[in-house]
């Protein structure tokens, strides 16, 4: 399959190797030059614009925000001006479901096709093929997206045929992940101020209740105080609770944790933290103690 | 093993069973009639007070509060009062670090030996002796529990030589069950408002990330709108909630989502959730959100 | 003063009128029709559209929120594009810091001169031109605009050269009184639920170290439960919280209260409130309580 | 009258001068020696002992909290012990609902009479008789008090024939003093960081809607960095806010504004503010983001 794939950060790079893997034609693009240089050993051809990596049945994009998206998608010469009918733009960045609504009736408008297939994982998984892929968009364009899913990824979830609500699910994936790190800062502060082994703790939970990879990841990373260098970084966890709050106030559906969790994002940023994992939002509640 | 057990409520008469089972003589009391036939059936018998099921090497409580407990341990007639030197007081149930803390002085004072084993599961794993068991006490004391915790649980999970930290790791891991209960309850009715399957999206997340127990069956409950009847009543959790605050304030820890889950709970309550489960707690966001 | 008038609902309409009652010609302007008749008869006259209105030296526009100002602001023929050059347009209305800004700009860049005003009061205070104004621009435009401000309000408060300040200071505003609301709703369902009478209390409040109008206005309302007719509704109190937030997140400002005030107007509107005065929100402790 | 008087902290001594004055004979009592100097010199007698004090037709009790009045009041040779039948004990110190209920019982067993008579106001307005005396109890003793009311304060308010009703609208109205301290802090973070004057704003803000005395007293500490020496220790605060939720929570009414305040407290005392006032949580937000 030729496939152009626009955005290679930490995530993208190893996504787009994947597809290489895989035996596509895979055209790279990022707007900031000098990412490229490993996947062109792999495989991969380089494209000198937006446009160039537009020519093939499918562009996939996964960048960091709302603008970085939009202004791919688009600016002159972007995806929607220079996609071909019936191509296939498959949109795995993390973003809000206004602008995945807005792309979903640009592409009918364009007569071309688009599938929202955010990813849960850390750069690792992306690099591992282990991502879990939460897809939404008309079936018959999904379908044509298989072995594209399953070369970056080890599971596909199929959210139905409106793309924007595998967004808002991925954004609900993402504040549940943020919660975790939050909930188990607090029983950490808790138990850490009476002398408890954090990571004992953090064994005696993840080998029974909550023997789930989120706590167990997490965990040890606020266990361990180690949020640099950042998997990801606090000022996108930011975002994606933003993005939360946003759905959830479109929706009318209150969401008191969070609103806590916005500003305990606050908090970390203006207090030095603006380069840290956001796991490490996890040891507010320590430094709130006193510890 | 001579052992009396106090409190067969639906956690303790399936420990109850289980240590049956093992080949230990148990003597069982309730202070409400009417619990023991069961186990009476099954090889245990019955003791007419307090005091006659403390006439063994070793005698478990397991029981609903701190009032409870304290009725047992300090009554006329009751534990200290009654249970020979160098006998061991196994604690099970969920009380205050400051109860134990008492617990922990006024059996030494006695000449009797202390263990706060609190554990975690609800009902059928108690029934199934799956529990596992969060222990901390003297070394020795423990090592002579150990057939004990064998016959009740699965895992054993031994947290140093003072038994309140055993109680307070317990809180902390009801605050963590609550947040989950909570967090997924926001999640669910913000991708449910949109129309999302919970079912699926329950799936998707316990296929993932959030693959584990905690998640599977308090989502599972949230989902399926199943909060009757209690296998652990919304008070209890109420309850620990309350008494995780109080160690946090003791230790001069804030926790912000604990607060939080107080209010709620006291919502719960008060809006005629007294007798459902704690996961209802997970409906109030659904509600909130005019759902 | 030649002055026009854009925005005459129940804030406008007052303060339109007290302009004409102090001697200046004023041309009003609504975008839904039928609101100018008391206006006319009191001596205004009326115009046909936007830019009808920006022929004098100054027109004041007082508008429900961000969307309605920049449709009058910068549409076609509106008032950027057609008011003279060096005439002031001086903005009432409770609007975003960062459209504050965009008019400052935009404003500037066309050769007219920009003032934020907003005032504080209900449409009574309006009538009465009793409003508190809370102006920010360079100072010699704001001398410029004494006697208007004199003609709507009892006091002015100049809080230095730039506009944006006056809208941030504005919502800050705000957000104190919603929070007043919401504390108030919060005691008296306490005391409330303890049968205290609300109106005793209420006056013991505001005879000691509560005497302010805040405490008197909501107070009564909350206890009389008095929220129809709207003199400020609910989703105008939601919108205010929600630029403060967003104001707080741009400066990098934690507002906890201010994010617990964003999910109770997000439940009271979810839950049947869309219509009530913003005060409503002070019965939401009483119902989460049972009252 | 011959009166009783003991505590004499910052509060009481000032109060008990005042009913030296108003020509009362006072016998004065203080746990710890050496605080009653200057009121033997103004002409009031010193007690040895708590019996001592209680001779009179009336004991007043203002202490720090639960804790001094349970030890004045039960201990041995203590006020129900020795006080007459028929003579009252005023109770003036913020305690708890439950207390107040206790001594209520109490002093009836005893054939004593009770007034709960806790009082609003700062230590300067203790000295000046200018106290706010918020009163329940019995329509016959609270008649007999009215000079020793007079004598302190300069308006009573009746609430009704049950002391601790007049404890829990005590409580309150701390919680509303609380809940002004933060909510300007937060808003003062906001302002303060965009560059407004924090003296400034708070005279704007107390010329309008917001000039009562509790805006202006805390806003001005608050803005003057005033937090020493304290007129009210911030764990005075934190003990009556865990008042107001031991409250709520008996009466079944969740108040997520107290929770707040609770972890703020905590906050703040764990980090360094345990001997600063109160109001010192005012500068939390500011604290948390980066100022």
């Amino acid at each position: 399959m030729k496939i152009g794939f626009l955005g290679l950060g930490q995530m993208g790079s190893g996504m787009a190797a994947n597809l290489v893997k895989a035996g596509n034609h895979v055209t790279v693009y990022n707007r900031s030059p000098g990412k490229a240089a490993a996947l062109l050993e792999q495989g991969a051809t380089e494209a000198k614009s937006v446009a160039d990596a537009c020519h093939g049945e499918a562009v996939i994009t996964m960048v960091a925000d709302d603008k970085a998206l939009q202004a791919l998608a688009f600016g002159e010469h972007g995806i929607i001006a220079t996609l071909p009918k019936n191509a296939i733009h498959i949109s795995c960045s993390t973003i809000s479901v206004a602008l995945s609504e807005k792309l979903t009736e640009a592409h009918e408008a364009a007569g071309q096709r688009f599938i929202a297939a955010p990813v849960f994982g850390r750069p690792d998984a992306a690099a591992a093929a282990k991502l879990a892929v939460v897809a939404a968009g008309p079936a018959e364009t999904l379908a044509d997206c298989t072995q594209i899913f399953e070369a970056i990824g080890h599971r596909t979830f199929i959210l139905g045929d409106k793309p924007p609500i595998a967004n808002l699910v991925k954004l609900s994936g993402n504040f549940l992940i943020a919660s975790v790190i939050e909930t188990l800062g607090e029983a950490m502060a808790l138990v850490g101020k009476a002398g408890v082994d954090l990571h004992a703790y953090l064994d005696m939970l993840t080998s029974t209740l909550f023997s789930a990879p989120v706590y167990k990841t997490y965990g040890g990373l606020i266990a361990g105080n180690k949020f640099e260098p950042a998997g990801f970084a606090a000022p996108l966890g930011q975002k994606d609770i933003r993005l939360t709050l946003a759905a959830g106030e479109h929706l009318g559906v209150p969401m008191p944790v969070a609103s806590l969790l916005r500003d305990r994002f606050l908090t970390l940023i203006a207090t030095g933290g603006e380069n840290l994992d956001w796991s490490a939002l996890g040891k507010l509640a320590a430094k709130d103690s006193g510890q």
